[in-house]
């Protein structure tokens, strides 16, 4: 039988709010809460494990997205339950509790011999160092996965990937990029180094343009904070400095922007080789 | 001698609030509100018409962000009023009212015979239908001016360009790229052609991809809204439709990042040419 909670102080509601508000809670639990039709709808069955609903969404939804759901305890709630728990202004009557994906550093950077990851591509990473901006983060991770990137490594002081904002922007794609967060981004870059992975540090003080750069083998590309741009310190680790030439009166571009710019030109290099 | 407001009820000041917030208020009087020292220190002077500052503003702004001032009608606001009239939590104590820049379909798309804007560039357009994110919009201001674009074309069901949140995500490109805002788009398709420009639409069905493209001639990208694409009454007016290939599971890129990627494609075949 279906469960049905009526009050928003039900414990289990309360803890779903706290999951959705508190980053420590998420990482203690290796759990996070997505929200919304389509977004329950394409996360991998197997990293769903508690599914809330109103009775009105159950009525609606359409055979597929509801077929989804079978192998899943799902709990009914009322709509004032819902409005509570969510974290959309109106959200759309079901809300997952999901699993934190686990990678290792071979899922992105492929075994210290070989050139290809674990799923046969030529690594492609993004090294982001404190990004702040939810948007910026779910749309990098958004736009990697569409240009082919087999993984992305964050800075510790990047803002949490769990955080509901981020996780709408990446439109799923946090359940498919494989990603580390790192307290030591320099000896990812070494280790990067030993797996035969160049790595590019775009900065405004770079000489060579990015598309000049030979990107159809593997490669990394650093990606600094909005407001400060990659530390000194980390850009010094890098193989090289590189500069995304820009016109007018632009003085840099938004930080996603830059990465997709990137990305897409090693995609580019890729399918024409 | 400088004015000074110290009640948040001031005329002039609830008229500032109603600039912020109301598009039609911007659109009668031609006017918008620009806030913090970085972007008003960015605008151009003549864009400049009316400057309100804190007394701390004043104290601690260097010498060359004072000094594009000092032509200004300057009034002196106290912090509570500042509070009121500016629409960032925390204000930096420096607004201005600024002229609405306005230009020519010359400014964007070149003479009729020639094949370079009054500027001497080679004409890229991108043409927006019903963008609705401000951050969106704004990113593809900034975007498209470290592009090299010429202009940029909105249909009348984009958001408002001088939305405060816009003005700040374009980091003052809103004052230097050429833009127009046009109630028929095909219309503009049709006079883009007569110029020589041949337009392009970014289409989930389009076939040709996008860095197949000979753009180092006159071109034009379309883009569609974040929701819905292009409509198929404005892709069947366009020259051709494109495609930017996705990898993974990807079933489409943010609408600013598709704009960035078609915008630096066309700079780095101009560049390399």
């Amino acid at each position: 039988m279906t469960e049905k909670i009526t009050s928003a102080a039900n414990p289990r509601i309360r803890r779903l709010v706290d999951l959705r508000k508190k980053a420590r809670l998420r990482r203690e639990t290796g759990l996070f809460v997505i929200e919304g039709t389509r977004l329950c709808a394409d996360t991998p069955a197997q990293f769903i494990r508690e599914a809330y609903a109103t009775e009105k969404w159950l009525q609606e939804a359409e055979g597929p997205v509801r077929k989804k759901f079978e192998g899943t305890p799902l709990t009914i709630v009322t709509e004032e339950v819902m409005a509570k728990a969510a974290d959309t202004s109106t959200p759309q009557g079901i809300l997952c509790a999901a699993r934190i994906p686990s990678w290792t550093r071979e899922d992105l950077f492929g075994g210290e011999n070989g050139k290809k990851t674990a799923a046969g591509r030529c690594p492609l990473i993004l090294v982001l160092e404190d990004i702040q901006d939810p948007g910026n983060l779910g749309t990098i991770f958004r736009t990697a996965e569409a240009a082919g990137a087999t993984g992305i490594l964050m800075s510790r002081g990047t803002v949490d990937l769990f955080n509901p904002k981020v996780v709408r922007a990446t439109m799923s794609a946090v359940f498919r990029m494989p990603f580390l967060i790192s307290s030591g981004l320099g000896e990812e870059l070494t280790a990067m180094r030993k797996a035969g992975i160049r790595s590019y540090a775009a900065h405004l003080g770079g000489k060579r343009p990015y598309d000049a750069l030979p990107l159809t083998g593997p490669a990394a590309f650093l990606i600094g904070n909005e407001g400060n741009g990659l530390s000194e310190e980390l850009t010094a680790q890098a193989d090289e400095k590189i500069i995304i030439p820009m016109a007018g009166g632009a003085e840099s571009l938004n930080a996603a922007m830059a990465a997709g710019i990137l990305l897409f030109e090693a995609a580019r290099q890729r399918r024409n080789q």
